[in-house]
């Protein structure tokens, strides 16, 4: 076995990918499963990615006039029955709170204690609760139009949970906003939605469609729910946020009113939008590779890792000194606006093994200082887009003047990766044995890809979808990509005006 | 009645402290109850203040070389029940979550189903469920020390709740350290006491002292508990922030152990420290007047708000492109090392009412523009340190020479004013009789302050303290103001090292 398979993550993609995906992260030590039904531990390295796309998208919230607070994570019962869709929809999921003490159980234990009247569900999404306190912040039209966001945890008590992919617990911001019209709130809802694809694509590198959902994966109480879906490695499509125009539902069932301009009361308009944790999902099976994760480098928290290499008192000096002096030079830098983030990692471990954990971390650019290379004024660099062993040695001279071009490269060439990766497992199917074909997969193999087929409503829970697993993904918006084409229902026969995305889905 | 008396907040201070409180928070637009027994709503500007607190001391916490991490909501009960001392300290102000899911009752609403078999607690702190996942990640002592924060919501189901000071759900941060000596525990301990203080002192510009707690004050299952205590402009004292040397109590109830360069397996040691949502309380109450909210123009959302005045369609255009210019030249300049934060308020209100709204808000900085003014190239200067109507002309290129410089004495004065004013309620106390003068304040005036007596264990509960509703806040470390002095105990009449502060407290 080589040394380099020694290393690399087992399985591989190829051998069995939702496996790869757990080996992933866990040798890139981002999270684990928590002593809690179906919760997640996100450990300092996972977090560090997170925290800087929580920096970055809540920038281009802030950028597009929305503002933050916080509402409660508690709901009561009576809050969440106001609207009949929303409730069922969220009914079987909900963790409930029905005590306020613990007392003794008589065998040593504890029991839950002290009743309350009225039980609480925490929050799963926060609509009914947000919605009360706007009833009463709006009042007139002058209050309009609130445009507010919060970044919190929510709690869905899924059946099955995969780590950042569907947990019982996850992180999330969820947007809130009022409008007069129901111009104005659609026009937000779509406004969000460039905003998510804008992030996706310019800092996580991944390339997303926009499009609207199709009725069957509405969110609960939305008129409209858009999405961002992306594309995994495995050719399976990832849901990876959304934003719902909720029309008069919710303002109706929260009582939101205001007086127009002529005094007469008007129901509000109200749209929500979210992403979550789940993202961390979608960076991870878009880029990652056998040997681990893969980030691009605006959402890696150490954009380089310098290793100082010796094997005595005399030569650690030397190293460590030139180290120091490197990281500082680096430090002074930038790249996307921002100082390089730079990392020395001096545990007296293994130089290999410390090496292959910075890779599989995803560090996208590790720099190797030995004595030869001090004495050099040089240092001997990985980069995390080549092979390990795919190193070549840098006057330092070189390397501060060409180091953030090569993170701005690699950054670019991830999202031209994945596009490449999307456009070759993209299809357009015009047959049910087309269809069956493509996502008839062999093990291993991507599964199927995106299908682009002739559709009518009807064709929602046809045999051939439930067969293959396959579901609408979205209704892409007109453009040249996807043109407004009268057809037949590849599923119905019955009319369809455009060629809508299928995929099997996360 | 004089204008000024109209917009100013009623009650007075002197009138009413606990109800001109809650009247600045509702005139500041900071945050309000929630329809969830005891929870708060934090609105936009409250939310505002609370993020930049968050952004500075999450960077101070990092320069001291602790990471951010994330762990479950949730707690079994079981974990809880591991520390003897620390359930009981929390038992009782526990939400239980006790099902999984919600179905119809059968009159139309619904109603808990899906009982767990274990249920959970919402974290009411986090040392349980963190001590479990280190004690799966410390096996050696290389891997030694952990050093973690997060950032989360924590409930206590409190009785008397009060908005920032004391709310069912709040929001903190709380470090969780393990270490491998006791030396090095008690280290973190008094680091990040020291790290509370400086971000007290030199963003809220609240002064603190620092200090051990009696052992009646401790956390429930610490070995020693260190607080940073603040003085409230009515005399009582805000405990602001408490970091903990947990000794080896949670790490036996956890099972942290690891073993030690000699291969022996040794017991951790761990430490936690955190600060919450209560220090807006201490911001609050330490600067604000009868006017509104004093916000320290570090952690103002917006240093400068820009007025703009005008009559008539041709005026607009001509006030507001001043204006939108002026903010331009505004926030090219710095201060703190950030941009300055200026907004300009066009709303079609009237400018009184606007510029009361932002004077109870507690901005820093406002600038009145009208055509007068664009005609010579100036602005109509107010700033929160001076009587509403203490406004000045000064011409835009001084005030772009000088209003860094302005923000900066206003932070330092805010300050040094804190620091005055205790200095002025701190008194040495050596007999009962001063004692209960000290304490025995008339309607309106400040209750008491600092008092420094001598001081013994034996009198904790002491009869004296009780009726006065006083407590020991801490004993502050040996210092020029604090020397070790023997004497007498002046509840009990025992031996004394040294004079403690006592006072009432929030």
């Amino acid at each position: 076995m080589a040394k380099n398979a020694r290393n690399a993550i087992s399985p591989s993609r190829a051998e069995n990918y939702p496996e790869w995906y757990q080996q992933v992260i866990k040798a890139a030590d981002l999270a684990e499963n928590a002593p809690v039904r179906g919760c997640m531990v996100i450990k300092p390295w996972g977090f560090g990615i997170w925290e800087l796309m929580q920096r970055a998208l809540d920038d281009m919230i802030k950028a597009t006039g929305h503002v933050n607070a916080c509402f409660p994570l508690l709901i009561p019962l009576s809050f969440l029955e106001k609207e009949a869709t929303h409730v069922e929809g969220f009914a079987k999921e909900c963790a409930v709170v029905t005590h306020h003490r613990l007392e003794g159980d008589g065998q040593g234990g504890l029991k839950p204690a002290g009743e309350l009247e009225e039980p609480y569900v925490i929050r799963p999404t926060s609509e009914t609760i947000i919605g009360h306190s706007y009833s009463k912040w709006v009042q007139s039209y002058r209050d309009l139009p609130i445009l507010i966001n919060q970044w919190a945890n929510v709690m869905r008590w899924e059946m099955r949970t995969r780590i950042f992919l569907r947990t019982s617990e996850f992180f999330w911001q969820e947007g809130h906003t009022v409008h007069a019209t129901a111009e104005e709130a659609k026009k937000e809802t779509l406004k969000m939605l460039d905003v998510y694809e804008d992030f996706a694509e310019n800092w996580l590198a991944v390339p997303v469609l926009k499009g609207l959902k199709t009725p069957d994966e509405r969110f609960p109480g939305a008129e409209d729910t858009y999405s961002i879906e992306a594309l995994m490695q495995d050719g399976k499509a990832l849901q990876a946020g959304t934003s719902h125009f909720l029309g008069q539902n919710f303002a109706k069932a929260s009582e939101i009113t205001f007086l127009d301009q002529d005094g007469v009361s008007q129901v509000a308009w109200t749209t929500s939008w979210g992403v979550s944790t789940r993202l961390m999902g979608a960076l991870i099976m878009t880029h990652s590779d056998d040997d681990g994760l893969v980030l691009p480098p605006r959402i890696a928290p150490h954009h380089i890792v310098i290793l100082p290499i010796y094997k005595n008192d005399e030569d650690r000096k030397l190293v460590l000194d030139f180290c120091n002096s490197l990281n500082k030079e680096l430090q002074a830098l930038r790249f996307n606006h921002a100082p390089l983030r730079v990392s020395i990692d001096d545990r007296d471990i293994r130089g290999g093994e410390k090496s292959w954990q910075h890779i599989k971390k995803g560090v996208p650019i590790r720099l190797e200082v030995g004595p030869r290379d001090v004495a050099k004024d040089s240092v001997f660099m990985g980069r995390r887009d080549r092979a390990p062993k795919d190193k070549v040695s840098l006057s330092v001279k070189e390397l501060l003047a060409g180091v953030s071009s090569i993170l701005e490269t690699m950054q670019e060439q991830l999202l031209s990766r994945a596009k490449d990766f999307r456009k070759n497992n993209t299809k357009v199917i015009n047959t049910k044995e087309e269809f069956e074909a493509f996502f008839n997969s062999s093990e291993g193999a991507v599964q199927g890809g995106f299908a682009l087929c002739h559709w009518n409503e009807a064709a929602i829970d046809h045999p051939l979808l439930t067969k293959h697993k396959v579901s609408p993904r979205c209704i892409p918006f007109d453009s040249e990509a996807f043109p407004p084409e009268q057809g037949v229902c590849l599923f119905t026969g019955k009319e369809s005006r455009k060629r809508i995305v299928f995929a099997k889905s996360y």
